[in-house]
C-alpha cells in the first residue's frame, strides 16, 4: 500500500529574522516533520515567507537606492531568492534528523511558481504591504513614477502595496509529484510559490503575495495529499478564543466552520485565513482532510491526539 | 533504449548583471538547451553564479552595514538565494521554450548543495574574492574582527577571499537522477553548488566558492551522464589562441590535453579550468566524452559539426 500522502503547511515560527535564527530554528522544525517520516508518511512541505522576502526587497532596495552599485530587484525574484534561502535551511535540517534516525530518504527543494489570473480582482484593489517603509513624500513621488500603489502602515511609514491573487495551479506539480512518488520529502511552493501569470507560451512574475494556506491547500488537492495539514501556534482551533468559555474544537465540518465564520468566530489575518484554506481543499476534495494543530504537536493531531480536524 | 544524458555548464555569458537583463539573456539560452532536448537527450542544466552571488552578499551586505535594518547574510545562505534566483528565471524560459515547440516535459530547479572536505588545503590558502569593496583601512579592522583574510584586489580596493575547495559530492545526486529518469529537465548544482561540510549527521555551509565547471564534471561523472557539455564563448578550443598560427581542436585525448596544458597553452582562470574539468571527468569515466563549444552551437557541436571533443 502506498503512504499516505501529506502536505504540510509550516507556519512563521519554523522561520527567524537572521540567517543564524532561522538555522536554529529550522533544527527544531526538522524534529517533528521526521517524526511524521518515520511513521510512514510521505510528505511535502511548504512555508510562509513574508519577513525573510520583505527582507531581501528591503536590503536590496537599500542598497540599490541608499548606496549604489547593487540593481533594484523585482519582487517575484525576490520571492525566488527567499525560497533558495529558506529550503536550503529546512532542506539540510530535514537532511540532518533523517540521517540521525537511520533513514535513508532523500529530501530537496524545488523553485515553485504558482500560476494566478491576471484577470483576478485583487489586482483592482493591491492590500498587502510588503518592503520598506518611506516618508509621505518618498511614497508620493514613488507612486507618480512607478504607478505603484503605496499607503500608510499602522502608522510606522508608508509602504508599496501589492495586490493577494487566488493561486489557480502550481506550475511544477509534475515535479512535486515525481519526487514524491519516489518516497522523497520535498519542500515547495515557499511562501505561496512565486506568483505567475500566464503570457504567451509561458509564465511571467508579477508583484503579489499568495497566501501560503491557500497555496497549500490547492497543492494538497492538486498533489492528491491525503490530508492538508496546516501548522500554527496553537494545538487546536477555538471557539470563543480568550474567553471564559473558550472551547477546544477536535474537528469541523464544512458546515460547521461556515456556522462559526458567520458568528465571526476566528480572527482575519490568523485563524481565518487558515479556516478558509482547509475548507477550499475539503471542498475540492471531499475524500481529504484538513487538520489545523501545533508543530510541536503534529505527530499527535495525526494520532488523532489533539489538533483540529475539517472534513466535509 | 534510455536517452543520452548531457550535463551542460552554461557559461558567465548566459546570464546577466541585473534582474531584467537576466531574463531577457536566459531567453536566449533557452531555445540552444531546448534544440538539445528537442533532439532528444535528457539535460542537466548547471550554470555560474559569481556576479548574482557577488551582488547579493554586496546588497545585503550595504543594506546591513550603511543603512541598517536587515541583517547581514553568510555566503552559503548568498549562494543559496542566486540558485533560486537564477533557477527560476531559467526554469521559466526552458519551459516556456519548450511549450512553444509542444514538448511536454517539466522543467525545474533544485537548490543543489555540493560536499567539500573540511581538510581541504584550500580553506588554508583563500584566493577567491567575493562581495564589496573597502579601504585598507576598513579591511585590516574587518580581518582583525572576523578573522577572515583580505587582500587589494587589482588596484580597486580590498574585498574578503574565500577558499576554492575541490567538490567531492553533489547532495541531492538522487533527486536529481529522479527527475532526469522521468524524462524532466533539471537545473541543479548552480554556482558549483552551495559549498558544505559534513559535520555530525549533515552538512554545514562553509564560505567558500566551488568552480562550476568542476561540480558539473563532478555531477556528470556521478549522474552517469553520457556526455558533459561545458559552454563558452568560442566554438572550439584552440591551440595558439590569437597568434597567427592559431589552430582550433576537433578533439583532444588526455594525453594530448596534458601535452597542451604543459606547454601554457590554455589561459588561467579562462580555458585552463574549463579543460581540467573535462579531464577530471574523462579521467574518472574513461566511457564518457566531455565536449567544450558555444551555447549558440551546442547543437551542431553534438551532431559533430563543431566543438573539441575529450575523450580518454
Amino acid at each position: 500500500m502506498a503512504n499516505k500522502r501529506l502536505v504540510i503547511a509550516l507556519g512563521g515560527n519554523a522561520l527567524g529574522n537572521t540567517a543564524e535564527e532561522q538555522l536554529e530554528l529550522v533544527h527544531n522544525t526538522a524534529a517533528p516533520i521526521v517524526d511524521l517520516i518515520e511513521e510512514g508518511y510521505d510528505v511535502i512541505v511548504t512555508h510562509g515567507n513574508g519577513p525573510q522576502v520583505g527582507m531581501i526587497k528591503v536590503a536590496t532596495d537599500n542598497s540599490a537606492t541608499k548606496v549604489g552599485g547593487t540593481p533594484s530587484i523585482p519582487f517575484p525574484e525576490c520571492g525566488a531568492m527567499s525560497q533558495g534561502y529558506i529550503g536550503y535551511h529546512l532542506q539540510q535540517a530535514i537532511q540532518r534528523e533523517l540521517a540521525k534516525r537511520g533513514i535513508n530518504k532523500p529530501c530537496a527543494s524545488v523553485i515553485t511558481q504558482t500560476v494566478v489570473s491576471a484577470d483576478d480582482p485583487a489586482f483592482q484593489d493591491p492590500t498587502k504591504p510588503v518592503g520598506a517603509f518611506f516618508t509621505e513624500e518618498e511614497a508620493k513621488k514613488l507612486m507618480e513614477e512607478t504607478g505603484n500603489k503605496y499607503v500608510e502602515d499602522a502608522g510606522r511609514g508608508w509602504r508599496w502595496v501589492v495586490a493577494s491573487p487566488q493561486p489557480i495551479r502550481i506550475a511544477e506539480l509534475d515535479v512535486i509529484n515525481a519526487l514524491v512518488e519516489q518516497g522523497m520529502t520535498v519542500i515547495s511552493t515557499g511562501g505561496g510559490g512565486i506568483p505567475v501569470i500566464e503570457e504567451g507560451n509561458g509564465y511571467k512574475g508579477v508583484p503579489a503575495v499568495i497566501d501560503k494556506d491557500r497555496s497549500a491547500a490547492l497543492l494538497a488537492g492538486e498533489a492528491k495529499a491525503d490530508m492538508l495539514v496546516i501548522l500554527t501556534a496553537v494545538d487546536r482551533v477555538c471557539i470563543n478564543f480568550n474567553k471564559p468559555d473558550q472551547q477546544e474544537l477536535a474537528s469541523m465540518t464544512i458546515a460547521e466552520a461556515e456556522q462559526y465564520m458567520a458568528e465571526g468566530q476566528f480572527a482575519k489575518g490568523s485563524m481565518l485565513p487558515k479556516v478558509e484554506a482547509c475548507l477550499n481543499y475539503v471542498k475540492a476534495n471531499p475524500e481529504g482532510k484538513a487538520l489545523i494543530t501545533s508543530l510541536e504537536r503534529a505527530k499527535d493531531a495525526l494520532d488523532g491526539k489533539t489538533g483540529t480536524v475539517i472534513t466535509a
